[in-house]
């Protein structure tokens, strides 16, 4: 099987800065496979696309090379990354959004400018950069090939319970209006109240207790439940709970022991 | 030729929802060609998805598979449907998506365990059910390994003229503010007055007589043609009828005799 | 290595516009990549089509067929081209389009119907004859089959500088908010004043001198550069320079000779 290339930017999706990624890719190693994993993360948004990243990569072959455009910081000094886990590579900026996925990972700089684009542009390095060196470790390039090494990702810290609860804050509201948390099952497990119930705060409103589905509540009624990427999640059935409940992306949502 | 995949969701472009789908496609059938139809359908409107899915699918390859995910009642017990034409494929939630292009096909309902994914999420039967069953297709299994038969799918029953003229709704509204209604040609080709002239009324406005393309009337002017996928559609050359006119997915149209 | 098709539209991400080309060429030509050069090019707007196409062709494989579908007169007596330059073949309508990347280029009316579809829609010719003459071209057909030859295409004369200074407009804003101007560097650096500096008017406002990254001022500053498509761009950083500074698609630009 040939390679499989991801590529998860927060570009919009049908840029043309995604198309020239594809470009580039195409013409370098032409007979890679390219997924377009996510385009519509938030701009700049880290968190959101490490959740995207680490929750996505185990459907993929193993190989696949991902490559993470999401980059505030493009142009400065900051470093891009290559790393190996034993089922991926990954390639992004030093910024943390590889951390999550990448943990335990063999990380090294890309320095060798052989690699690079012949002209690279400062606002660019997802096209001239990273594609370049996707393409390369697609062809069966070596990863000690991209620059030296480089200290292990520090994920972040584990949140813990405080009071009780949790506090986490909304990372993606996807097409239908529903808000996809911060906030893993494993720490809601940890919240429950009697019979592990919970109530999910948001500003003044609250949700009672998580669903399992969308119509597991009246249309046009608020839900909470487990997502399909494994967070917490509030929606509205038939309807976009970013509209109804005016939440957006970074909205602090609150979870506390349910009474149930 | 290698297997088509198509997939036609209301996922919004860009979302990883459809990059999760190509990650299970790659991952189990590496060698299928994924098409992406169309992400933009309105939100859980199955009658637009059932509109696209139709007029579409005779552009494909003989062959392709389909998978629609528009699925408002996903995680409840609606069934998930496989079903086969002479031509094509077709996978999707059992509320009606699949029935005008699937008519006269063989469909059956997807309940064999082994096919889907390990862990099934309530809220995204698209990648753990649907996909896996479109890969095990694409790599030759037969449509009887997803479960047991099911009935026909019925199509709705075609539409009449009420008092001479016929009364429709707008589905999709594009990038362009043109609209497309849910009026086929063939039920206007009934309703023309003298010399098949039609009149189109949208509230108090109306349009009279239909054009072939945009630039038949002026710029800033609305038109009313037969759209590229067969049905009534309303547009303004050089600008939006969307915004021009008001009208969004599901505003009522009303098409009349015309006097011209 | 099997063909490359890039496709360059308006019809905005996630459309069945886009799909149903993609689905022409698989049918026609299975082993040919279809790449999304890009769709969120604003509607009608040539001009940032042009440069959309003159600015990524150079990153596709050599070869590459690209179809650009910015066409708002489909349907009228404008003529369908192809054209072929040593790198590459360009399809796309007779609105100048073309005219920057396929300067030099030899020059074809599509008018051979053998090759387009059965029945053409007067509003899509981009699927019903520029897909159908990418795929033939894909599988190797020779140009000369299109039809016969037209005129080379007239690029449009280079502007020169206006009492010292430059006026252009906003031709992009991308998913950043990121302006995207049609002044290109090479006229941008006719422009400075002493030690090469400009200052950028927009309105009332304006911008002094030229930075490398959006990091180099900031956040929530404004600056320009020379984005990664060689033209003079203007962003906020962290922020987004449409909301603001109020630009859009079409808003005026000045450049002038700065002090510093």
């Amino acid at each position: 099987m040939t390679a499989t290339v991801s590529l998860l930017t927060d570009f919009g999706p049908g840029s043309a800065y995604v198309g020239q990624m594809h470009a580039v890719l195409r013409r370098l190693a032409p007979d890679a496979r390219v997924v377009d994993l996510a385009h519509d993360c938030p701009a700049g948004h880290v968190e959101a696309a490490a959740y995207i990243l680490r929750r996505s990569a185990p459907h993929f072959p193993e190989g696949t090379i991902h490559v993470v455009v999401v980059d505030p910081g493009v142009g400065t000094s900051r470093a891009v990354l290559a790393a190996r886990t034993e089922d991926a590579y990954f390639i992004g900026p030093d910024n943390g959004v590889l951390a999550e996925a990448a943990a335990d990972a063999e990380v090294r700089r890309i320095e060798s400018r052989a690699l690079m684009a012949v002209e690279i542009a400062p606002t660019f390095h997802g096209r001239d950069i990273m594609a370049p060196v996707a393409a390369r470790l697609a062809l069966g390039m070596d990863l000690a090939e991209v620059g030296p090494r480089a200290e292990p990702l520090r994920v972040p810290p584990q949140r813990d319970l405080e009071a009780g609860g949790v506090t986490g804050r909304v990372l993606l509201a996807d097409h239908f209006g529903n808000l996809v948390t911060n906030i893993p099952f494993e720490l809601l497990a940890q919240v429950g109240g009697p019979g592990g119930a919970v109530r999910v705060r948001i500003g003044a409103a609250f949700i009672d207790g998580l669903v399992e589905t969308f119509a597991d509540v009246a249309p046009g009624r608020a839900l909470a439940y487990i997502g399909s990427g494994g967070n917490l999640e509030i929606a509205v059935n038939e309807g976009s709970a970013a509209e109804a409940l005016g939440l957006g992306v970074d909205t602090e949502i609150r979870v506390e022991p349910g009474s149930r």
